[in-house]
């Protein structure tokens, strides 16, 4: 008889009922097909195996790397229906926004008091968002950030969290968190784990990174015509045979990874296919792609626009449940720490 | 017709309704005579002015020094009998605990994003109480204590401090904060004043700074038996003639200046009083004044402390006031913010 290690997906394949994942976005614009392909399909997967899913439009963070949000309720609007037009389904995914829920900000506080100044000093990915803000100096809101992120994460005792590469040295602070917390006070939370997505970089129509900064993405609320003059913009070179080289040939290869992720199909058979016929026929491909694809969650996107109280109904209910689990977690913190009087 | 510049004084005196005053204590031990004489006796004196008195017990900053809050409940349990000892009266004074106010502790999230890390690293009052921590590095909560404070005087408006020379650093980020939110959002929040006592550093038993931690102390739970002990072990010195000369002469001029306290005299008359009689007389004087003083205060705490249900039913009901202000504020602050969904 052999044995074998179960690997984390084999063990949310097999009980996916144990699992409880967090994850979410801060609500800064619309989300775009680099989105779409890093995160939102694999939380539908996780929603439709059967995981309880928790997403949390972090609203606070947004303030981490600029002095005011603007027009929050109108991007938050629209984060979810792109939510909803994605798939994620509300009577499933409890779907809540981070300002809503007091109980959840107030694990902040005990949270802070197992974290040192240098932990948070050396945090990378707190390092790298420091560099990249748009403030002069660093605010104690981004300084104590992946704190805030432990908090999110486990007053719902979630248990497996979505991530980047990049985003590892975040939870890694949850568990260290979550671990000292129940050493010092008895058995409160979970130590989560980390499931790093193998997620592709998608390039923008510029060959950079797809970023709504950078003018060079594909929204999921674009219209066919917008996402069509997107493409024609987009940066090619002379060589007029297409292959897929990410590396030397960036500006093509993003396009044809793009035709290939909607199409799901290998990025070197979709350039072999245009082979010499050119970018035009290439960009025809894309378009063709991108639009095919995009075309039912556009659909659905506006039937759901049409119905004006739907957000507002979704986003209320997320909140209560969400307010609900962040007391009873909060009534455990307190029971622990000897806080009850 | 002269004009004069109103003090601050002045002001509470002639408006005492236009004040709302947030003061507390970290449930560390027993409230001593160095508490009394410092803060306890002064916010008694504003709630009999007509001042609205907020009172928080500030649990969650035990953790600012330390690892572990030990025997929390027991030690809150005594502080609130001290206050009402003491005379705060919670039909006119909200008496609550931090932890219990989750509305309250969000403000902390926003107020981070006002403030940034050199600011807090700046802190005089922070950079000492690091120096002064029982713990081998500062942790988060240490770090981000004075945005603590502000959310702890602006949840309920306060708009007056009462403080040492020693707390205004504190006070003057609450005042940035107060200000800076405003001024991105919208007028939510008064710029407190700070109310500077000109409490006396009262001197414990061996003429050092009267400290729970040195065993210095006369705590207002102490017997009559206790306290006279603990004053015949005070150190004076070889000179039979008492004088007051608190730089010259630490130990016995605690001790006369102790007696002077509780006499409600001038602290040379007492001493000259006793003149060549010596330290035993001194202390005999001491005893009798504080004893005297004290009285009052152990026999109110006594009557209390016959009543289990008191203390439970002065937090309960001084939560849920402090809650729903708290939830009333933050309320104001979402609307400001924009993050009404």
């Amino acid at each position: 008889m052999t044995t074998r290690t179960l690997t984390l997906e084999d063990r949310i394949s097999a009980r996916p009922g144990d699992f409880r994942v967090l994850t979410g976005d801060r609500p800064t614009g619309p989300l775009h097909l680099g989105h779409y392909f890093g995160t939102l399909r694999n939380r539908v997967r996780l929603q439709q195996s059967g995981v309880d899913l928790f997403v949390i439009v972090a609203d606070y963070q947004v303030l981490t790397d600029r002095d005011v949000a603007e027009r929050l309720r109108e991007t938050v609007d629209g984060l979810i229906l792109d939510y909803l037009a994605a798939g994620l389904d509300p009577e499933r995914a409890t779907i809540f926004t981070h300002s809503a829920v007091p109980a959840l900000n107030q694990l902040v506080l005990p949270f802070l008091s197992l974290v040192s100044v240098p932990e948070l000093q050396r945090n990378p990915t707190v390092k790298d968002e420091i560099v990249h803000s748009r403030q002069s100096s660093v605010s104690g809101l981004m300084f104590t950030y992946p704190v805030h992120q432990a908090a999110d994460i486990l007053f719902c005792k979630g248990n497996l969290v979505p991530v980047g590469q990049d985003q590892l040295p975040h939870v890694e602070v949850t568990r260290t968190v979550a671990r000292r917390f129940n050493e010092r006070y008895g058995p409160v939370f979970p130590v989560p784990e980390a499931l790093l997505g193998a997620a592709p970089l998608l390039l923008g129509t510029d060959g950079g990174k797809m970023s709504k900064s950078r003018g060079n993405a594909i929204a999921l609320s674009a219209t066919a015509d917008e996402t069509a003059r997107l493409i024609k913009g987009a940066t090619t070179d002379a060589d007029r045979h297409i292959t897929y080289d990410p590396v030397g040939r960036p500006g093509v290869s993003g396009l044809v990874q793009l035709a290939a992720l909607c199409l799901d199909r290998d990025p070197h058979e979709v350039a072999a296919e245009i082979g010499d016929a050119g970018a035009a026929a290439l960009k025809r491909t894309v378009t063709e792609a991108v639009n095919g694809f995009l075309a039912p969650l556009r659909e659905r996107r506006a039937a759901y626009e049409k119905d004006p109280g739907l957000v507002r109904e979704v986003l209320r209910a997320g909140n209560v449940r969400a307010n609900a689990i962040a007391d009873q977690t909060l009534q455990e913190v307190r029971e622990a720490m000897g806080t009850c009087y």
